[in-house]
């Protein structure tokens, strides 16, 4: 298999769970099936039509090639009509995220390399397109930002966007270690969540005067 | 009448009612007369902008020609100052919202094909164009965007820009056509709002367990 | 000085200064570390990055200058560390981003015009890539936009922009000038929060058939 028929294939599976995401976290918000095709688009191509956007691939794959949407649009359609198998949906769209975190991570990066972003953008733009699509998602369904939340999740996608740009840096980016590096980003959001692993939150010192905090 | 001169009349129709429509929607949630004016804007070229990104027209039509932000701007003031003559701003909203539906779909969609979009691509274009704007509104005022609730928007808007991608398909692109796919768009939305109609909303099976809903 | 690096060092100080605005409503909510950079980042660069897509100036700087992206995390993490220091967060968070205001209305005008956008586009630009940030920032954190609030803000910065825009018709668009330009929109919007200076709410005329408004 090519290089770049494995990008292509790993890309599709990304845009598959996190469309799957989408529409879970749409069908948990009892939207119709409309909705959920669109939230369920939205997670799995809006990362990557910023990424695109943003390293000037246009038009962006998800319109320039029909695969991309729709792989999108049958994947939420499927969740919309098998959902009421999923007995834990909550739990089914947390692990397909990190899912399709670990994977556009990993090809956001590489794309971004191609492209001739030096690498700390790349990096960036690797991790944007990894949190794109959720974060599109949560705004859709009015909720806070997962990647806001007090967890693991964009320093995830953060270490494995570095890890793509060492191991490109070094000339092993090939299929076997990049897997690597979508699995590390996979296995390390699973393992947040798994043992509530979280990162500090500030301390804010109450104000002389009274009780109320300062944020007030 | 030329067929550019055709499109800029409808392109500027569709901006001036969605700035309308976003104003209403503005002075509906008590904004001053500033945000009531930059509401109207996202309403009326956020969807452009999108395209036009998306379509590498840059910079888009609503920088670059001075009559798009103008049309916005003087619309969305003309809504601020006369809106107490209009007794139902809900329905007013509505309305207006149909038919820059309908217009930007027809636009939108024959812009992406101009700018050679393979035919899905150019159909998810012209039906981002229609609903971007709208979208852009919902979020800044604080509403569960319109696009997501039990009601056929989208679907209008998608069948619009399927319905122009025939039409250019076989060579029949005309302003008569292409009013019809608009009217086509702007009637299936009111028939939509006034009947009532919505697509189907997903069954949840409640767990084994109790009584409390999968989703929590 | 040349007229670059000075371009450089305000550019940088506005992204310094919007990154500790977002790092101090990030704080304010509660955020983690990660949450709290992130909501900087997109404070920071959120504006630039939309004027850059817009111009044309592809990969943007937010990416293909590590010194962007640096600056904003460095400031954010700072003030994540140092706030407990900061004894009125909301007064900080306001004072910081009239600074940024300013800052940004000057660099983004100057960018648009130098990719020679008409005067109107690069006026409004510049205001975006002002309150750009300041409007994702809100949007992450479940704010009303400030800018839609009943205050000067956005009427602020398209001051700024139109006074750039000004200055470098009639050829005096050196640094003081611009320097100037950007304490007026500083001051103008420090002014409106001492004064409480807010533009005028639209009257909602009750309807005849009884005492709810005509918005519900």
């Amino acid at each position: 298999m090519s290089t770049s028929t494995a990008l292509l294939l790993a890309d599709l599976t990304g845009v598959a769970v996190f469309a799957a995401s989408g529409a879970s976290a749409a069908v948990a918000k009892r939207l119709d099936i409309f909705g959920v095709v669109f939230v369920g688009f939205v997670a799995a191509l809006g990362g990557g039509i910023f990424r695109d956007l943003v390293i000037n691939e246009v038009p962006p794959l998800a319109f320039a090639d029909w695969r991309y949407a729709s792989t999108a649009a049958v994947t939420a359609a499927a969740v919309f009509w098998l959902h009421p198998q999923l007995a834990r949906l909550r739990t089914t769209v947390l692990v397909l995220d990190a899912a399709g975190l670990g994977l556009f991570t990993v090809t956001g990066t590489l794309k971004a390399l191609d492209a001739q972003m030096p690498a700390v953008g790349a990096c960036l733009i690797g991790m944007l397109t990894a949190i794109g699509g959720g974060l599109g998602r949560d705004l859709l369904t009015g909720e806070i930002p997962v990647v806001l939340r007090r967890e693991i999740y964009a320093v995830a996608a953060l270490a494995g966007s570095i890890a793509v740009a060492l191991l490109n840096f070094v000339g092993h980016a090939r299929t076997v270690q990049l897997t690597g590096a979508a699995v590390l980003v996979f296995g390390l959001r699973l393992i947040a969540l798994r043992r509530r692993w979280s990162a500090p939150v500030a301390m804010l010192r109450p104000p002389r005067t009274g009780t109320r905090g300062p944020q007030t």
